[in-house]
């Protein structure tokens, strides 16, 4: 591919990157990347575009980056794989100038050393929308170590790793910012966190594949939708105690002060918590091997004989599955 | 990251794909992609942005995919590498109906075919504009057996794979159609054909690769800015005789109708031969190799001591290095 000739750019992004680990033979900068991988890979793509994932400069510019190769890890967590590399496009407008696009490196390179994921490779090139596409690659012992969306049987449990709907909390606060007043300090911060720079629950999810996860996913469309991937990839029902379901503490109020429903908030998606299926049996050891690495896991529901995703209100009423995309901008 | 829930599309695309290779154990649909690589890879990004890279309707959605896909293995035709899978992101715009997403799709597993690529996940997103960025992985059986930019001494030969310009000449004649006329039909196919469904050199670079080559790239920028990589890389001077360049059919023809220099287009990039540097003694069977793939081998310079690229003219003058981007809309 033609790339404009801003090498100079380029050589500062490189410096900002984190250094190469050991496996990597040559990194940024040659035709290609070169690494020796043992045991199986895992690998996920994810692209983050203006004016449809994000709106500047509500989402400033070192988030942009963060939520871009966060989201891309995520989809690891969700498969129980250990991050190894990542490779990055950034398509860059003309009104995004040189300390802009570090800015976006920055945040990129935050969350990569926080992982300890190496930046090996990408292309830069000039688009006109900001647009950043991560390719993300995991690695585990073998091919079985890792968990994918087809395993889960009927009569077993279905658990959350924390609390959901901050994410869309936060995104109708960077909206509206007029909400914000009725939102606690706390829970206003917290939910904005949890939009912009979203954390990949990658210790929970090997913690989980180790603990003899059936099927796993990671809420990015949101907990009816996502569910909805492992009930037809599985060929099972799932039904949810939406009870049960924890909430970010930005939910009510945030819901109160515009008009929702607490539940839309809460299927809204872009969580990116991990919705595990686990035999009975294994839950307690999964529950502890999860609170060793500083997570939690809350049994939200059951899979049944059937198919798709029943979500029960406590009133008894119930909601469809599926994400609620008109909470998209 | 949020998906559009276009899941009935993806199922499409899915199935104009080719199949799952024999390594891996996941594909499209789950989290991420699981493969089980042997000995090393390379990884490669590019990307193709509409506007940028192309406009559309000159350039024809299939080719659009063909494009995106055939130079990220372009990259790894540069490593020496055999390809093996991809990934990729399609952004979508609201101008782009299913069937359009398809005749990209179609393009795009005709060229994975074609080179024995299975193309493994990706990921499908609104967009303002139409973009795809595609990940290439390659494989070797080790980390030496790849070629990089850096591996050049001085006294050594500086070879092309193929005639150069087309690419350039073509882009002139998807501009500036009037010009047609007077350009041969088969110069004008062949020149349109390499600016719109450019060759990966996979075969030939992997020739290469084992009969040598001490460095080598894929001329994506052009001849003066991609040995710049090389030299600079090295630590070496590298200088042209362009005198040696075999030029394509259509060059002559299209510089003289659009009042440009022959060379000019012969440096505008995009063509995607390899550029190589072998030592002198490993030419025979360097050639040999080449031509045992269908492919040739033009020596075409030397490596000198010093730095920076010099492309010298028959008369006498010189070229500088660089690409020549204002060839680029």
């Amino acid at each position: 591919m033609r790339r404009s000739p801003e090498f100079d750019l380029i050589a500062a992004i490189r410096e900002r990157l984190p250094p190469l680990a050991g496996g990597a033979a040559i990194g940024i900068g040659d035709d290609a990347a070169v690494t020796v991988p043992e045991g199986a890979t895992a690998t996920s793509v994810d692209a983050i575009v203006e004016g449809v994932h994000f709106r500047r400069p509500a989402f400033p510019l070192d988030a942009v980056g963060h939520k871009a190769i966060a989201t891309a890890l995520s989809d690891l967590a969700a498969m129980g794989a250990a991050p190894g590399e990542a490779y990055v496009w950034l398509g860059r407008p003309e009104t995004l100038d040189d300390a802009g696009c570090l800015e976006i490196c920055d945040g990129l390179a935050a969350c990569a050393a926080e992982h300890g994921v190496a930046v090996l490779g990408g292309d830069l090139t000039a688009s006109p929308v900001l647009a950043l596409s991560v390719t993300a690659v995991g690695h585990a012992p073998d091919a079985r170590s890792l968990v994918g969306r087809s395993g889960a049987a009927v009569g077993e449990a279905v658990c959350l790793t924390g609390a959901i709907g901050g994410a869309a909390a936060g995104l109708l606060l960077l909206d509206r910012p007029e909400i914000a007043d009725s939102v606690p300090a706390g829970a206003r911060a917290e939910a904005l966190q949890r939009q912009l720079r979203p954390q990949p629950q990658l210790a929970v999810g090997r913690a989980l594949a180790a603990s003899g996860a059936r099927a796993m996913i990671d809420l990015s469309d949101g907990l009816g939708a996502d569910a909805e991937q492992i009930a037809a990839a599985s060929g099972v029902g799932i039904r949810i105690e939406m009870e049960r379901v924890p909430l970010a503490a930005a939910v009510e109020p945030v819901a109160g002060a515009s008009g929702r429903e607490p539940h839309e908030l809460a299927l809204g998606g872009e969580d990116y918590e991990l919705l595990c299926v686990l035999r009975s049996g294994d839950l307690p050891k999964a529950r502890d091997a999860v609170r060793a690495v500083g997570g939690q896991l809350i049994e939200v529901g059951r899979t049944v004989a059937g198919r798709g995703v029943g979500l029960r209100l406590p009133g008894g009423g119930a909601l469809q599955g599926g994400g609620y995309d008109h909470l998209r901008r």
